[in-house]
């Protein structure tokens, strides 16, 4: 599906445009283009050719499955590679491809599943036309701020997966802790190598000085670079919160059946004093003056009690139990 | 709150000057002007635009929650975000975030909590007319100075914890050891990844010519840059330190349980022989000579004695107990 | 074996020429000649030097056994050696180097086993003369884009892989469950050795102009300089989930252990007060009145029945079971 | 306490110059003066002020406590933090400021503690011209020489401490083991924490060219730059070191107590067959032929010799023994 | 013992000079030189400052024990500092430092033990004219050259010895399995820390020119580097390969003792059933109505065999064993 804008300085915003309008549009080289590609059928995407006549590596790098991101640099246009980031059911991270091409006077965007932040600066553009008037990159400027805006919500989730792991730790981890703690922790590497490459695109944008973007709109551009850079050190923490949270994890468990252990030893042991006594009385010997006694029998229990007790009394004092 | 402070050479220094005053001020281009904004209101707030005309970014960075300690350079002032630290209660770092503006003959100083350097130099000021008398450039390394010089208390709180956690780790470690080391190692990760962008801001600024340090002054936010760099320095030290406390008492751990299971084996393993001597002579074979002999009884404890105290001492000799 | 074409605007595509013709086409600079040594024998390998006059290093380069990827430039040429992958039997990686000589008019491609990448291209040579036709530049970049795309399936055999352990990790992982996984990680590891110089040599080459790239084509060679930076990116992810993998099955394993540990030492646990009371009325005292009284047989057996059922029920409470 | 000697060619040393003196050889700009201050008094340490006029803050970083190694350039002269390191009692590694100012004739050590490297080149100094006809930069070569040259018993000390630790590990490590590493593996990490900021320095010196050090002399500071580095390496080979011997000793605590282990449980296997047969033969069936059998009693022992030598010779043969 | 050489084109080779007419050699400026300086005495190492009047730091580096690998240049000449590998008995990495003088028509080689590549050159050298007629860079290069195929033999001893590990680890290990591997560890992080420098110092010399290398002859330097690129990849290879030994290994270790223990503990477990009937019929009770059984002993024998064998089915059935 296509969906095209145009506007020019006191006239009221085109929108919907055929082809013929928009090559005529993008001779005259005034006002501001811009058409979003949303999931198009093959007839759609030949418009980046035939009326945009884009470059057919950049073409090849919309329609193919994933690349990087990036910036390249193609005289008449800059192209730009961004992901966008999402949660799919169950918490795994889910990430669309948003390539956006930024001439002087107009932004193609392309996309095969549907981008929220597109979505957001469409409805803004419908509603007011402060943003069309004010120039090329600065349209690409919003698409980006609503796309690393929505990176929070992804970042906030495995926040509280963070601490929902982390509550569970000091009580009763389920039998499936340790697996959920790995998703997370490699969700979380996933999430910084898609952030890393974007921030390092964007610095390169703001230190490189490209005729797409105006020397005075630079520093909104530095502005998405500080975001990405404090998403990337968030992601950083997670991580080393995870890796804490497994240590710990690992030497919990390790205590925990190591306890187990010694009270098993400890119940095993015990019984032992008062084995060898009765065993020695049963032995046949003729001449046992105890067994004759009135209070053999008695005395023999109270001594295995004895022992049992003193046994439990030492290792108490011993700090084994 | 706003505070607000204004000296021109000769004459006495004003403070709590009104928004018109300001406005006069900022065009006549003479004298020092410092502007606090101490936890502000919306309408407080404000000025940052309407006084001073400040880029939106550089204010949405105010305003909002939390930006990186960054030097944006906006060429009629120079932009700084630090951070501020302290302990809240329970040794938890917390960050206060500092925004500084640096222009020509004023600076603007913005953050929403209080923090202590800056209530340090306000303090100096009214004292004394040196410090307005220096320069906006080193007002602004006085309130950095101040800043830096606050980290000290929280590395020192930090130091005595690990030097706390080293003590307890021979004898006798508490139940919550593990947690509290692991806080502290995820305190000293965020001390770390505090400081290490505040040091790399400041290095740009002293190796970056700007028109608001003035060339001499460079040698002072060189200075700060030594402080942060060995803060940092600190700060890996903890950290390796940790670590191998860590390694440690997981080495330590392990051997107390082991060397409690090795006891409990052998208190299972010593009344063996007894058993199987006591269960012989239980027997009820017709021709046991040994059971109708006077000393046969005698006889059998004491070799259950001698067997005992014999694998005893063979234990000892092997260095297994 | 040699293979070689010629081609020149107009004219029809020559194949298999003599090493006089050859001569004679490097005289002109006109056209564009491929030659591809595949497996070459000494004679066919002195042409490298008789014919083409390179350099004694790099021909060494081409016949000695292994050398790394780079790019050298010799005034004349550019010398390239790139590696394919494919994988043998057993899914071990194989590694096969292609050394190619970018002239203006000619391209040598030298590889002493069969490589896929050149069969590509040297059928569609045959089949059609627009490849020959587009400069030695691009069909230097046909036959890496080409080698590059056959990474993919090995990338895929791997992943594959890495699936099967993850599913075989939850339910019973064989007997050599570890050695496979330490096979694979050290594949991805020389993967990773493979492809790293490779991406820095062909980013060089994009950054680097070389007379023997023209500018305008430089972008396909950044394409696959992409290309190269997303299979680096795919193996780092194989690798951190092959670590992740590990840590989960040392985990795994040692729990199933300790698990069997426990209920072994439960068992030995439980028979012990059975015993203590059975060895109790064995013992030989005279004075023993639960000896004759009638139910004093069925009593004893009842109280080892009953203490061995509330011991379970003690450890089913206290979760030991 | 002050120490100065200053040098003119053709004339004698003049030693323990006054401060009128000091402040006279300044003006005339000629010959060579070096004033060493050793842990100075405050009236002392105003000449830095007073005589050299220093910057205030070269002169904070020689009174306060502790600097980072670093090389400031202070256009009168080169200001540089170096540390002295040498060992204190049980082996703790020292490490003592020394500060050192650079003019075109003047040389200015400061230091709190007696520095060893000072104190040989003052010796050389008293005993020839030579030193002081230099220039200052050869002269503060010659210091830095000294200082590094002291770091090498250190080094040989940790080195024997670490053959120690290798020697004890296979034999009988004593209890205190592991912290003496520990203590040794956070020494040696202080150790290339201290070295690597000065390494860093004195290569920043040869880089960079200063008025301070004359380009003929530069391949002097090389020399120690090539100094600092080959000790940075070899304490980068203890760490390596240490981290094996760590690996090893775990490993081999491990396999100690499991092996002892591995013998109670076969101490508490062993008996099991002879308790049950005695224990048969203790029944008390009416019918037992056995027991009314001439050599059951010594059968039966026999049978318990028979079945324990057995489960030896199996458990030899299984090699758990 | 010094070895030297002196070649002028259409002159015949001389050999054996004497000090006066290298000195003479030295004026002209004309042939190449190449004095070879091997184990020298103090006599002979004087001719470096008597007769090549080399700088006394470069001296100083020759007749010291160990530097680091280097070039410097001296204006006159330049000074590299090389290491030759070979390996001592036992296997362990020897190192010997090679100095070389590369001036425009000598070279002066340096060394305190044999070195086997100037053996090689040499050889060469006297066998035929070719070798000196090529300049003083390429008679360098040759000796290079030459050095650095010399590590080939240690790198397949290692090699060898690394697959040794592999074999024993899946069947039985030797004790002293782990030193052997830690060992070898160890020797590779020597190997790397050797030739990394090497590496990193001949790339210096391709990437900045000196006067001493003629630019056409830099391609020989580079096929160098390529080469030690190529070693310092296998040296990190090996280091790999020894780690995921390591684990594997631990893993296995661990593996084998708890089977051991496991199966430890079921014979622990089995007889306890046993113990306790045989036990029951050893009560006193008057009325046991199975004593007086005429088949009570054969039925109670049986029980006992019927319980043991079925607890091993149910063992084997859950896979305990």
């Amino acid at each position: 599906m296509l969906t095209s804008f145009y506007y020019q300085k006191g006239k009221p915003l085109e929108s919907g445009l055929t082809r013929p309008r928009m090559f005529e549009i993008l001779q005259q080289k005034e006002g501001l283009l811009w058409v979003d590609f949303d999931n198009p059928d093959e007839f759609e995407s030949d418009a980046l050719v035939e009326i945009f006549n884009f470059h057919d590596l950049a073409v090849e790098d919309c329609v193919s499955d994933v690349s990087s991101p990036k910036a390249d640099d193609y005289e008449e246009y800059l192209f730009l590679v961004m992901h966008a980031l999402s949660l799919a059911e169950e918490g795994k991270l889910k990430t669309v491809e948003l390539d956006i091409f930024l001439g002087k006077n107009y932004v193609v965007t392309f996309h095969k599943e549907p981008v929220k932040s597109i979505q957001q600066v469409r409805d803004i553009v419908k509603r007011s036309e402060t943003m069309m008037n004010q120039g090329s990159d600065l349209l690409v400027h919003n698409i980006l701020d609503h796309l690393v805006d929505n990176y929070l919500p992804v970042l906030d989730y495995y926040d509280s997966q963070i601490d929902n792991l982390e509550e569970h730790l000091v009580n009763d981890p389920p039998k499936d802790y340790l697996s959920t703690l790995m998703q997370l922790k490699r969700d979380i590497f996933n999430l910084r190598r898609t952030v890393s490459p974007q921030r390092d695109t964007i610095y390169f944008l703001t230190r490189n000085p490209t005729p797409f973007i105006k020397p005075k709109n630079v520093a909104y551009f530095r502005d998405i670079y500080d975001h990405l850079f404090r998403i990337y050190g968030m992601a950083e923490g997670y991580h080393e919160n995870l890796t804490s949270i497994l240590q710990v994890y690992f030497s919990f468990q390790s205590h925990k059946l190591n306890d187990i252990m010694k009270r098993m030893t400890i119940l095993a042991t015990l019984p032992m004093p008062s084995v060898i006594i009765a065993s020695i009385y049963g032995m046949n010997f003729r001449h046992m003056p105890e067994l004759n006694h009135p209070y053999g029998y008695l005395g023999s229990l109270g001594l295995m009690a004895l022992i049992s007790v003193g046994m439990l009394v030492w290792m108490k004092f011993k700090k084994w139990i």
